[in-house]
């Protein structure tokens, strides 16, 4: 944790800030371990901490040792604003993903006047955040490999499961076991026609028992999996081996040419232009793909205008798709580490 | 959702706004039934609607009638800002509480120059919400006689689990199975001292055989129960047979007061009165209660600066308690529906 707070602060000083204020419950949790829950951390350049929450979370908090808890059931921005002033902070950066223009406007009311600024940052932790540590990635790939199971499990237990939403309340029980309480995200159990949303909400309809489509994560010590697979049983339609195989064509091929350095997009363009040639662009309508680790969708992002250069030590999903509606729709997610050497494959190859 | 969408209009007309950029999930739920998304719905006081969403949602939403949708997955932004000079709209309602300060900042960008102002508005969807129709009880009873089944069930089955997070997986699989594939939320499993931390995460220690602390909730077809009971075996111990009274007679006393027309700040000092006069006023750090409906938290706030007025028709929960840190926690939580009469409780009376 201190190494994280250290990163932040250079990040902060980097901008010319004296501070930041992290709204974001996941910044705070990768930055102090603490859970997340309703709270604004303060951190300054000078690497003091100072955590405002309310009554629900103050005994918890006060456990952390690395910060001060400020505890404001009734008007929390006015003790961020008396605190601004007292520490005679001047540029103090928040994060204006997170913060709702309310909380912002309120906080400003209770420095104006002051020589204080408050100045928009984006991504500043969640930088930090893409790079994942020796341990993140070790907490990660047993959350994998927890969600990996999970699909062994669905192929034993499926034909009990009458309905989507039966089979998804299986497999997340399964998860919560094996994993933490909390999952990465609900399962998303569609089947037949359904599969063709690409997020889906398993619905009390029976199971095809031809086709279906499930994408799930884990947690496991707060850190996500995400991974979808395809079940097929019978005499697969000549559509449907020739989606599947454009698809899997894609999800190989991106993968080959992933390696620190590369840009996100052109990742992104060689999946699409695989499916754009066997003539289905317009029908795989998202990114390629994401980054993977507290949260289920964070930096780096693989799209088409995607900005961000791969990095070693970046986690990502490799998620090509072709969904046609009214039909069906197939994608193949593979979790993949970023390395100097090339892209390696965390969640094995299965294809079921 | 006809007439919802027409008290809207009625409260977009009465702050002179021409329109409502609505992004809280659960608001465009209430007014169009389309289930929780990545999406905007601009509403016109001329009853037109648009929703912006991104490719992973589209299908789904264009079998909403009642909307246009437009799809933009790289800027959704200049997007609605396109809309809204096309409509010659002139004054935009936004929703401060949910709308991050960056997407405010990019529509605005889109508009600036134009004779068009965003307004904040504040919890203008939510207070319609806060007053449910017959069809809404309806919905919000049977949720709660699910929950409340889960109490007979977690008697059967307590024996069984090892740990706090072994029963809570079990509860969460029962709710689920019950109710829809999401829940309220993720139950509260506090057993002996863990009692103490109001909004505690369920964990993979033992299960303490003489007490435990459930709070749970299911969801049916959307709608939300929120229900705490305390389970004691064996001969209770002084202290907390003081404090269960205490917290029990707070909770049936303000139930008493509640009928339309009370300040929801005047029901809570009554249960708040109670708990100082015994002594334990410093242990009751949350409000009294809150609203429940689509969302499991929502108006009107039940705590002793809330300057809400309590309707008919609003339902609410009544959740007096006192916690002891280091020892243990006592909660008493029931939902209630205000009439003209009094205040009708909707989810039994169980001491456990």
């Amino acid at each position: 944790m201190k190494r994280r707070v250290e990163q932040c602060i250079e990040a902060i000083r980097k901008l010319d800030l004296d501070s930041l204020l992290i709204s974001n419950p996941m910044n705070i949790t990768y930055l102090t371990g603490f859970r997340e829950a309703e709270g604004y951390l303060l951190l300054t350049a000078g690497a003091d901490m100072f955590y405002f929450t309310n009554f629900l979370y103050q005994e918890e908090a006060k456990r952390v040792n690395a910060w001060k808890v400020i505890v404001g059931n009734d008007n929390v921005f006015s003790l961020i604003g008396d605190s601004i002033q007292h520490l005679h902070l001047k540029a103090v950066g928040f994060e204006a993903k997170y913060l709702p223009f309310l909380e912002y406007s309120k906080i400003y009311e209770y420095i104006s006047g002051s020589s204080c600024s408050l100045i928009e940052t984006i991504d500043l932790v969640e930088s930090i955040r893409a790079i994942k540590t020796p341990e993140e990635l070790s907490l990660i790939k047993k959350s994998i490999a927890i969600s990996r199971e999970a699909f062994e499990y669905i192929l034993q237990i499926h034909d009990q499961a009458s309905t989507e939403k039966d089979l998804s309340i299986e497999v997340e029980k399964f998860l919560r076991l094996k994993g933490d309480s909390q999952i990465a995200f609900s399962p998303i159990v569609a089947s037949g026609k359904n599969s063709a949303f690409p997020h889906y909400l398993p619905q009390e309809v029976c199971l095809d028992r031809q086709f279906f489509l499930i994408d799930l994560g884990s947690k496991y010590c707060g850190y996500c999996a995400d991974l979808t697979r395809v079940f097929f049983w019978g005499k697969m339609p000549p559509l449907f081996r020739t989606i599947y195989d454009t698809v899997k064509r894609a999800h190989n091929r991106s993968i080959k040419i992933i390696r620190e350095g590369i840009k996100a997009k052109d990742v992104d363009r060689c999946a699409r232009q695989i499916v754009e040639r066997a003539g289905w662009g317009k029908f795989f309508g998202h990114g390629l793909g994401h980054g993977v680790g507290l949260a289920v969708h964070e930096l780096p992002f693989l799209n088409h205008k995607s900005e961000e250069v791969l990095k070693e030590g970046m986690i990502i999903t490799i998620e090509p798709a072709i969904y046609i509606p009214g039909k069906f729709g197939i994608r193949i997610e593979d979790m993949v580490l970023v390395t100097s050497k090339g892209g390696q494959i965390l969640s094995g190859d299965v294809n079921q």
